[in-house]
């Protein structure tokens, strides 16, 4: 399948691809949905009506919304009659869009004269903990190798709630979080950083944060009618609630981390910015990138179990590009299929006290790590938590520095298919003092 | 001051008071914002011309919506124009709304005509741990009088994220949650509930929770324009983001809380229903009930630190009401003044590293328990986690049983004006099998 928009060899959004985002134009305030299609973007606000099946021609108006809630509280067959659309009036063989040029003048846009936006409003936002490298690292750096998997770990997939309100969009800038520090009672363990910090025994410093790192994740968006409060969402039904998937930066503070986190969780070492992409990539884009779920022992509870491969092959990268810097330094390869715990399982989990999920929840999947060091999703495990300098371009890192701009990136590839999920960037500033 | 609407003494509502809520009348789906006083609810939008003083006379819109959250978002000056000029209407000597029986027709509608709805779209839900007597309680219960507070306790107000969808309001049942419970690996710690409970020493249950809890909490509601991500409230400025405050009960699943909640905290033990009581009464009408915070020591950092008196005198009870019983029998009474942390100092603390709080976010204070028995603001506490039985009228419990109603209420009374919060009350229903 071709597109008349011609679709670099490279790029991230083929015809096959299609996700949706929401955009706005130059410097007009008013935004958009839309779907990327190689550099450009077709806004669905300017197509709305050629939304004429079953499932959609009633719903027009969920394309002339400013975010994609409406669109993705919809049930599942309205986003498959969606997309069968999209991908019709993008193709070479449809004349409607390719030979209507004042049609086509209002609907596409150069994605170089756009500015994205957070696709949705996020209700709420849960953060996982799938990947059984990412937990067994930290486990042991913290508790030691004997009691590096918490005994909860392998019969449900642990998650938390994070914060929604500071979730951001690819481009934008954070700073440097200020917050209290303290190395743990009667323990040296950060000590590694001698040079920069100085703790006292007993009172806990106040400063900007020390030990800054990314975590490379991804997570999806929630979408279908709310399963109202007190009712579950079965195993075989979770797919009706999964919209799509984005990349995400969920930055952390570690030495706030550490200090904060007994016994109630991540807090603020969390909540100054989660960064994601703006282009939510479709399950059915992802389809053909399913793979076999990996082996789980112990066999979990029956509310977790299903058979149909639910986990993707999708190649993963984090880079840092220092400032004054002109290229992206790599510092991690790792794969999506690495996770433990399935999207369906996450989402299974979460619903199975009755908890209500709602259209634009996001469910973080958790540091993506895979086995081997250079597949580590975040500077704490990549540096053994300072132990080791990771290279970047001319210099090196244990942790973040000021000025550094970290990329995601995620990239699907097979039989000659390539699709992508575009950019997760944010540069991170000096902390205010 | 009296207002000429009648209040009956035991009212929680005088004129002192004007707690503001959402409701809709009958069976009509239009949702309200009003102000209780005595048994009757003033109705905003139908005054919403009356507010015509600097601050609203622009913003009188805020009156017509279907949330607080408008009108909250506003700076805290028009806050404080709207309570003067309603309760200058209310007040038995002014005409405008006395002398006038069409308009007062239409806007006064009584109680028990009305349904209460949430007061606000709720952005984010934070849970704080601010109690030093329910933080001690229950860190004596899990590790050991030794090691009951966290070294981090007194530095800084612990808190984490919690769930905003599933916040309900008073008098919605819930069901009991559906989870995964486990014994502590080598330790027989819940054996107290033998005949109740058979854990396996290796594999975890799946079944209704068996330890169902209350928490008695109370809640503010930030208002205020929202600090710009990567900017803190200085502890000077937080009286200006804090709008109003309810009763909340946190409904906790103990077992499901205790496998789950390591290493990232609660997350299901939680999720599936917080009750807040309908009515957000306001710091102004909570002034008179401000005693001296506490003795911190250590001292807390300075973004902590303030001296003027921020800690609420609110008189806190919790009933429990078993299924066919027609009264609420006592179980608990306590008072807010045990808060270790202020409501300012809870605010400063969460919004240090830049994180951004919108109006209509709540901020739990954490259980408040006294530090006597009888104070205890959790059955987990009240029974000693099964050790012993609490009465309730003729029964004994000591975790909640499925058809028991909780009701939580707060009053203020000091030289002879009494101000309440109204009921917050929520019924458990059995799990669904
Ligand atoms: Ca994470
Ligand atoms: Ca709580
Ligand atoms: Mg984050
Ligand atoms: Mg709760
Ligand atoms: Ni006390």
């Amino acid at each position: 399948m071709k597109s008349f928009i011609s679709v670099a060899p490279n790029s991230d959004f083929p015809i096959q691809n299609l996700p949706y985002g929401v955009f706005s134009i130059g410097a007009e305030e008013t935004r958009h949905i839309g779907v990327a299609i190689g550099d450009q973007i077709l806004n669905l606000a300017e197509i709305a009506t050629l939304f004429d099946g079953p499932e959609l021609k009633s719903h027009q108006d969920v394309f002339r919304q400013t975010t994609l809630n409406a669109f993705m509280s919809l049930p599942r067959p309205a986003w498959l009659e969606a997309r069968t659309k999209i991908q019709q009036l993008l193709s070479d063989n449809c004349g409607i869009l390719r030979d209507d040029a004042t049609l086509r003048k209002r609907a596409f846009v150069a994605q170089s004269d756009a500015t994205m936006h957070l696709p949705a409003q996020i209700g709420d936002y849960t953060d996982f903990y799938s990947s059984i490298h990412h937990a067994t690292n930290v486990g042991i750096m913290f508790r030691g190798k004997e009691n590096a998997l918490m005994p909860n770990w392998k019969w449900l997939p642990v998650g938390y709630h994070g914060r929604a309100s500071s979730v951001v969009v690819s481009g934008t800038d954070l700073k440097r979080p200020l917050g209290q520090t303290k190395a743990p009672e009667g323990k040296r363990s950060l000590h590694f950083l001698n040079k920069e910090m100085t703790f006292s025994a007993d009172v806990p410093s106040f400063g900007p944060s020390k030990l800054m790192d990314f975590e490379l994740e991804m997570a999806f968006f929630v979408g279908g009618p709310e399963n109202k409060l007190g009712t579950r969402v079965p195993i075989e039904k979770t797919e009706d609630r999964i919209f799509g998937v984005v990349l995400m930066n969920d930055w952390s503070a570690r030495d706030i981390q550490a200090w904060e986190y007994v016994p109630l969780g991540p807090f603020l070492a969390k909540s100054f910015s989660t960064t994601i992409s703006p282009w939510i990539v479709s399950i059915e884009a992802l389809r053909p990138y399913f793979v076999e779920n990996p082996t789980q022992d112990p066999t979990p509870p029956e509310y977790l179990r299903h058979d149909d491969p639910f986990t993707l092959d999708i190649n993963l990268a984090v880079t840092i590009r220092p400032e004054g810097d002109t290229e992206d330094h790599v510092v991690c390869k790792t794969n999506f299929k690495h996770l433990y715990w399935t999207l369906k399982q996450q989402l299974a989990h979460h619903t199975v006290n009755g908890c209500n999920l709602r259209a634009g929840d996001l469910l973080g999947s958790g540091t993506v790590s895979g086995p081997e060091e250079g597949a580590y999703g975040s500077m704490l495990e990549l540096s053994w938590r300072g132990a080791k300098e990771i290279p970047v371009g001319n210099e090196v890192r244990k942790f973040l520095k000021d000025g550094d701009e970290v990329n995601l990136s995620g990239v699907c590839d097979k039989n000659g298919v390539r699709i992508g999920f575009g950019q997760c960037r944010g540069k991170l500033r000096p902390a205010d003092i």
